[in-house]
């Protein structure tokens, strides 16, 4: 990795792909095809796509134990014990239905209220990961969604991840499909004979995946659609260059597009971890994945200031941040930006990939600057409350008709005056 | 209205307009041209589009004070009270960061932080409604969003609604541009050499705004599409069919394609609020949109329960639902989704339309079943913390690192590795 010197206005972000027009077509007609003819269109898309020929869409009890007991007990442990910490961080997130009371007697306030249904996509493949199954169940299972469906793609073999059912299992998923790719998107924004609708979709998918959520937004709500995954370090000379290069490169093994960043006021540091990078990386069984990624998207920046390293994270709002300076919790305090921070030495960003509790589903490509990790908020909704008292109307009726005429809405000034009467 | 005895599964979606294509292209063609040429394409397509000839894109303090002194005093106080209104209950909704800490001195948290800046578009015409500025502003106010930069597109003759200035003034808007449509939309997002980039694009337009908007999603945050509106009104026979008609109407009067419905236990009420729809209907300057609407969904059914009329507007999930029965609270707890209620006869629509306080921003569409009115959260955003203490890191490390080579991801699990050395 090459060190530069920090200037003013970096940024990294990358190009969202948004899929050929071939795709998009290819999407609107798998949907069209599901809405038309139901579970036969799941069948047979799922033949065509994945090679299997289901003999049914639901996965059974008998699965699930049957996964449980192809796991050891050790990881079985391990991610009850993830789940354990990730649904008590999320329940700290719940808010109350509230109601605000003044002298006349009104009422105003927010009912707050679980979303009925929520469907989670997990990918089939080597990119089936329980982590990501506990991490969007949940917070939806914290905000009290009471059905909550995964629909993830069968294996050429049949079945699913043993890992995977594993993780559904444990988080509380009330029905599991072997279905996926667009079609599974179809199912669970429209619903089949077998597959009832839900409210939202969440979880990360491919391109078919993804442009097929994009379409049926509206009809049911989606979660963002997530682009190659980000590390940004911001370090001083406390830091040690083998921890930092070894979290650089934690992201760069996921993705030839992930990027990591290091903003250091340290040259030393910098030169350190340039240096320990190249010699980690030919120790890695996913070099040639990460090798990819720190070359394209990998960069070493030197600072003159932490003032000025801290307004460079701002200007990037990465996904996840790690502080490791001597005082990282007065530099968070500064940071307007981030996905996820990560403070000090012993938070290095795996252990809030799996195990400390906050989400890992985190907004990338510079969109930490408007949205937030997964959360319990993804999963309520609000409702406003008005009670009007007698008293409130009759001081305040006239105002509100001056209002709705200076609108030329006469409609509106006649439903307040009807009550004058 | 013809009364209809209530059924199971009543629907009153409506299609969502979503542009013929020739829109799409143009609005495409739009945003491209002000990513490229900046202010100058948009003082082109101003004069294009709204046939006037700007001289400077920025209204300035002396428009402003004109629009001031150009409204009534009891105009302006009325904006003002129900400014104060809106202000007051938008701020009950203000969250604090958190932080909550173990006994290994681990802290997991979340910070909350407002918007850098907001972009508030306000349609022009006849549609220009000061009510609808003070709700889009005030709760980015009260999020603690900076800088909110409003656009309009000017009149014929130039200029802006004096209205929709003063609201804007009152509301705490920093900076008002002269543009509308599409190419304001494209200003906002990517920025010009006046008008400075924003991070979320708010407010209501026409079609092509709202292409736009779509359009521009994901470089910025938008609102949701909202559709035209609905009124549901739940009511036993304690409610009175004049006060009843004169709500269904309010919404009626809005667009030929609004939406009001009467969902009762008491046919006594359908056939008096039927007869009086028809009377009031023939008395209103806005009849024809009023009757169109009220012919193709307007609505009365008659339930043979409360239950089952409960069951129906949860099916609706309506954007505005007014209870008008004896107990309206506990009827009110039973509500799952709606995106505002109004309890009780004083509470009719239009209060909470201009005066209460509660945001009229609302789900339409049926969406309040996964959709919020606009409120402080569409303003901040979420950060994760996550400070892991040594202790914590060194009893869960090798978890942390079984998880990891579980998914595969060898890196992940070097990077807890190394820092146990």
């Amino acid at each position: 990795m090459e060190i530069e010197q920090l200037m003013e206005g970096i940024s990294l972000k990358r190009s969202v792909e948004s899929g050929t027009e071939e795709q998009r077509a290819a999407v609107k007609e798998i949907l069209l095809k599901v809405r038309n003819e139901g579970d036969a269109a799941l069948y047979e898309l799922t033949k065509r796509f994945d090679g299997v020929d289901l003999h049914s869409l639901r996965i059974t009890e008998k699965e699930i134990n049957e996964a449980l007991q192809g796991l050891s007990d050790e990881h079985l442990a391990i991610i009850r014990e993830a789940a354990k910490n990730i649904k008590s961080f999320h329940e700290k997130q719940l808010r109350n239905s509230w109601i605000s009371t003044d002298e006349s007697g009104t009422m105003l306030g927010q009912k707050i209220t679980p979303l009925d249904s929520v469907g989670v996509y997990v990918p089939g493949g080597t990119a089936a990961y329980p982590s990501s199954v506990l991490m969007n169940v949940l917070p939806a299972k914290a905000a009290g969604v009471k059905r909550i469906v995964m629909v993830t793609p069968p294996a050429k073999e049949g079945g699913i991840s043993p890992a995977v059912l594993a993780a559904a299992n444990i988080a509380g998923v009330t029905e599991i499909y072997s279905v996926g790719g667009a079609q599974a998107v179809a199912a669970l924004a429209y619903g089949t004979e077998t597959i009832e609708r839900v409210d939202k979709i969440v979880g990360p998918g491919n391109i078919y995946v993804a442009l097929a959520k994009r379409e049926v937004f509206g009809d049911v709500d989606i979660d963002m659609i997530a682009g190659p995954s980000e590390i940004a370090v911001l370090a001083d000379d406390t830091a040690i260059p083998e921890e930092v290069a070894a979290d650089l490169l934690s992201q760069a093994e996921h993705d030839t597009r992930a990027c990591s960043v290091l903003v250091t006021t340290s040259r030393e540091l910098a030169e350190g971890v340039a240096a320990e990078v190249e010699k980690q990386l030919g120790e890695l069984p996913r070099e040639e994945i990460a090798r990819a990624a720190i070359e394209k998207f990998g960069r070493i920046f030197v600072a003159d200031s932490l003032e000025g390293a801290i307004s460079a994270i701002n200007e990037l709002a990465p996904e996840h941040l790690e502080i490791i300076t001597r005082d990282p919790m007065n530099v968070m305090a500064k940071i307007r930006h981030a996905g996820a921070i990560f403070l000090g030495r012993y938070s290095s960003e795996p252990v809030g990939d799996y195990f400390a509790g906050p989400n890992h589903v985190l907004p990338t490509n510079g969109t930490a600057r408007f949205s937030s990790p997964l959360n319990v908020d993804d999963f309520q909704k609000k409702s406003s409350i008005i009670m009007y008292s007698e008293e409130a109307f009759k001081a305040n009726s006239e105002k509100i008709a001056a209002f709705a005429r200076l609108e030329g809405l006469e409609a509106h000034a006649r439903a307040i005056e009807v009550r004058r009467k």
